[in-house]
């Protein structure tokens, strides 16, 4: 590992406990019922935690990172979309159309565009970032999608972005991603992490009929079969069956952790890419908030795996970043109430 | 019933069809594969059918009406709180300490506060409404807690609030309720129109413990066995076992259909009303949105027989328009993606 990845890691710490206490202390002097707000309450906590202080910031600004790669596991038809989507739809994000743009815009958070790993060259204007390492994996089904300098290469595109925007001030990153077949490294590398079957990971992505799914479940057994994964070894994993959004991903989740920034896991894509930063630092989970549960089955498998609860469970499946834009104003809700609600005695209310 | 209610209730017209099957076409079109955004696409569907146009107007402004009410039936020892927390909240409100404004606030929602019921005269100032009926309800375990006339003026004291907010441009309208016991009076209303038993529809509200939980089901059920309750007449339900926030609730309720105007649901109170609102005008149902699962257990029995599905399952139990409030943003986000989304045409994104 070069010295960014390493030193990052090095830097990704546990919660701190002292801010935590003092979250749920004033979680119960507030002018509510003690636990009436749910999951929200422990969430608050969690953030405290992460920030070392209480109430920890409110999670603006934010920004959406949408990082884009093809796959050459495609050529496997695992998906009726051709390849060329994944740059047209890059296009869409720049111009602002596609759906994480609607629900970023809703949100208050800014999205940038990453290509990291896609196949066609673009050309993008002032919110497509070019940091592309390698246009499209190799086919995961038959050799390893990427080298490891290849896959270290696009992790360490994810910790400069996650990086560059803390210095600029963000206090929330949210992961995107883009890429026609990236359902398919995504569930090689939660069967990789987690030990499950191919069978319990593996879902219809964009929506594919039983065959396909079959198909494809059948190219994610084979991929195990052929590597020799070690969970261990998280780069090994990257390099042997993800894809350069997913290694993208990792790293810019271990960039928010080691800057003690909240980070909004999307759907199945980051889900994976969260297992591999936990395998590389397993107080990176401090930093994840799991913003909903996707309909692919892998993301809560994954989710599980890190003892992660979704915010959200509202039977998306689409990426981009759609679902982690979609919880921002509730998890800067949960913040809020720190902030902002009176307590008992502020507001002269009688206890029970 | 006078001729306001009536004709409130007249005015309630079905959904649209031509409208919803314009959303479903557009849905379609846009740049995400079909059935991504889950249940967001079903619920811009039903916002294009409630407001007879495609795309549905985007729900703001949206204001909060949060209607707080005294029960007699405190005097059984169904809840720790002292009756004054009721008049002592609605001071928080007034002054935007509680978790309601700060949810609205985040949301970009107003909260309008209306005393419908309160025991405790009250000087709110500019955004307290005074509508008190009666200085709380009577005891609904030894005798009807309101005459048929005081839960009709308290049904038109929602009816107008809803009425007034539209015509000043509300496109949004949320519920919310304040009223120390006021989980009786709900459960007793949900058991009454959906013929549940008592156990299947009362719970813990502000977190009672088991004893408390015991005696307070045991009130709901002899308040059941002492009222001749008929489902078909929801004013004399409302008379007998409800509540004036949970009347005037129902009023506001059928405001917003009235007026084809989106209401978000909160928790197990805005539920029952709801139940209510439907027995007027069954079609009302077009109108609302669940906004979130209150951990209360006749939050969800009252939904199901409505037919509708919870946006958040946050355990949330707090009530004040809470979870209404959380909701709006994704509420927004649903409509908003029918105004911004490109589509695959117009962004030049290839189909499957």
């Amino acid at each position: 590992m070069t010295a960014d990845l390493e030193a990052t890691i090095a830097a990704v710490r546990p919660a701190d406990e002292t801010a935590m206490r003092a979250a749920r202390d004033l979680q119960a002097r507030l002018t509510k019922p003690a636990g009436s707000l749910g999951t929200l309450e422990e969430l608050s906590v969690r953030l405290a935690g992460l920030a070392g202080v209480c109430p920890p910031p409110l999670p603006a600004p934010a920004t959406v990172a949408v990082f884009a790669g093809d796959h050459g596991v495609h050529a496997q038809g695992v998906t009726p979309w051709p390849q060329e989507v994944t740059a047209q739809m890059v296009a869409n994000f720049v111009a602002g159309g596609a759906v994480v743009n609607t629900f970023a815009r809703q949100a208050g958070a800014d999205v940038m565009v990453v290509d990291v790993g896609v196949a066609i060259p673009l050309h993008g204007g002032a919110t497509l970032l070019d940091a592309n390492v390698r246009r499209g994996t190799r086919d995961l089904s038959v050799e390893p999608a990427l080298t490891r300098d290849e896959a270290q290469a696009a992790v360490e595109v994810g910790l400069g972005v996650a990086q560059a925007l803390v210095e600029s001030g963000a206090k929330c990153l949210l992961t995107g991603d883009m890429g026609i077949a990236n359902t398919t490294p995504a569930a090689a590398l939660i069967a990789a992490f987690t030990g499950r079957d191919p069978a319990a990971v593996t879902g219809r992505g964009t929506g594919i009929d039983d065959e396909t799914l079959a198909h494809k479940t059948e190219v994610v057994a084979r991929a195990l079969a052929r590597h020799r994964l070690d969970p261990a070894d998280p780069l090994g994993v990257l390099a042997a069956v993800g894809g350069l959004e997913h290694a993208a991903l990792t790293g810019f989740i271990l960039g928010a952790a080691a800057n003690r920034v909240p980070v909004i896991i999307d759907g199945v894509i980051a889900a994976s890419a969260a297992l591999a930063a936990a395998a590389f630092a397993p107080d990176s989970v401090a930093a994840m908030v799991a913003g909903h549960r996707s309909a692919e089955p892998g993301a809560t498998v994954a989710l599980a795996h890190l003892g992660l609860e979704p915010l959200l469970d509202l039977g998306m499946r689409l990426g981009e970043g759609s679902g982690a834009a979609l919880a921002l104003p509730v998890v800067t809700a949960a913040v809020r109430v720190l902030h902002e609600v009176a307590t008992f005695d502020s507001a002269g209310v009688s206890e029970k």
